[in-house]
């Protein structure tokens, strides 16, 4: 039975590209059928991926069957998984976030997590010489991966490994690193073609802090301007989103990747107190500036106070 | 701030050893202050081997204080391990059980779990080159921890890197793997010394059938006349244990090691339908014997039916 490989909802780069290299070195390096799968539309930047080094989409699917054989990647938080995740033969897992219980195994299967900014890093150090056999679209996908991951090595969670495997990909593939990410950043940027609910739930994390439910939302961007031109219809939506997702408030940090800057939109008093008691900042209007803020992982969620 | 290493409650060889390598390899390769620690009394073949390498008894901890840094051998199960153990700062986690789902990790860290029969194969990898810094005692450990787990390599959970790494290490210390391996189950063997319920709790786990909760007991021996002479008190004993440490019922396996076998007691009805539902046995006594039993993780909680 083939294995199906998928990453969260929602699927960013690493979500899309970790499945790929993953089912690849299954199938090619150790003989075992399996197949990338997505668990919804990839965004802008993963599809320029797909479509810069000519891989085929993954079929997007809703849940997964009792007993299939699944691996997951880039996440360990049912909540980011498919229904039915527990009742699925889970054959392993690899990831880089935060342990958060609630997965649970029939028997002992491999697990690999570590504190790198990037699945594929760590898929890199494990295929490990096999690496010589990887086609240059399953480099690429590595390199995009990081590249996203890191926002181009930007990123507070960026680590020495994750710098050096990229850089050497882009070695082989005889890529220029800052003129590819800059294409990869303006794919994602791209933002026209959603709708301001899509925008708010395309990158985003549910937190509780002191009993308060946040969607956290990040839009990483070259143009900053695209998203916060749009601030009153996104800032309207929220109460929406907010509603529907059974959340108290969303916080939509717009992250400009070239200022190393977040920008968050305040709609009301409550976000208002939350970016003062978070992050120190005085705000004045319905936005307030955060320098240095690229990371919910290790700047937003860590500082988040109500 | 030092950092604790440990593995589970009641702790068997693997876990007692398991904490030794790692503090050591965190202290002496990589530079960080760690110390391996007990969370009870270790049993009586984890002792013979703190004694034939001369290694110093573990501090025995009760719990763990709030952001203490520790590390996580041999077990991911909270109910296995301090209460206090989600307050701690978790750095680390190496086992080859199932994922049970329950502990958190306040970020991401290293998580390494594979299905291999020993934690301390899987250091061994992870140690990798370095092993070759390693004294004797510590070599010793890692060799006593998989002769332990795999029961000589008789157990099913055995593989071919259990296997290769013991009797690498075997070859390294000019140590005869069978005469060793017979001192230690002799070591387990010698039961005299502990009461009924002692050798109940000894090495346990709980487990959830339909409804009923058994803690699932195993006694590895060489002399399985030791405590089978003693199976009266033992099955008395067993109606206090199960009423102090809530649970419905308490199966207790005396695994022959030398014949391959296990033989349950049968103190009831009860328990006389689970040996018939779960392993096809016939039952006509108060013991009943099951050919080729040696695994828990593998043949007993996987069959287990009431």
């Amino acid at each position: 039975m083939t294995t199906q490989v998928f990453g969260h909802k929602s699927p960013d780069t690493d979500s899309t590209g970790s499945p790929i290299i993953w089912a690849w070195y299954m199938t090619e390096i150790k003989g075992e059928a399996a197949k990338p799968v997505l668990l919804g539309e990839p965004n802008t930047e993963a599809a320029f991926m797909l479509e810069h080094w000519n891989l085929d989409k993954p079929e997007i699917i809703g849940d997964v069957e009792d007993g299939a054989p699944v691996v997951i990647v880039d996440t360990n938080n049912p909540a980011e998984l498919p229904a039915n995740v527990n009742g699925a033969d889970i054959r392993g897992i690899i990831d880089h976030h935060k342990l958060v219980g609630g997965l649970e195994t029939k028997g002992p299967i491999d697990i690999r997590i570590e504190p790198l900014a990037c699945t594929a890093t760590i898929m890199h150090k494990m295929i490990g010489k096999d690496m010589a056999q990887a086609p240059q679209a399953i480099k690429g996908a590595m390199l995009t991966c990081i590249l996203s991951d890191t926002l181009e090595f930007r990123s507070p969670t960026t680590t020495q490994e994750d710098r050096a495997v990229a850089e050497a990909l882009a070695q082989e593939l005889g890529l220029d690193l800052t003129d590819y990410a800059a294409k990869m950043f303006a794919a994602k940027s791209d933002v026209s073609a959603f709708s301001d609910a899509e925008l708010i739930r395309m990158d985003s994390k549910e937190y509780e802090v002191d009993g308060t439910k946040f969607r956290v939302s990040v839009l990483e961007t070259t143009a900053p301007e695209m998203p916060l031109g749009r601030k009153e219809s996104l800032m309207a939506s929220m109460k929406d989103v907010a509603a529907e997702d059974g959340v108290d408030e969303v916080l939509l940090f717009v992250v400009d990747i070239l200022k190393e800057e977040a920008t968050l939109l305040v709609p009301n008093d409550l976000v208002k107190g939350v970016a003062e008691k978070s992050f120190g900042a005085t705000v004045t209007g319905d936005t307030v500036v955060l320098p240095g803020v690229m990371s919910r992982k290790k700047q937003i969620i860590p500082n988040l106070k109500v």
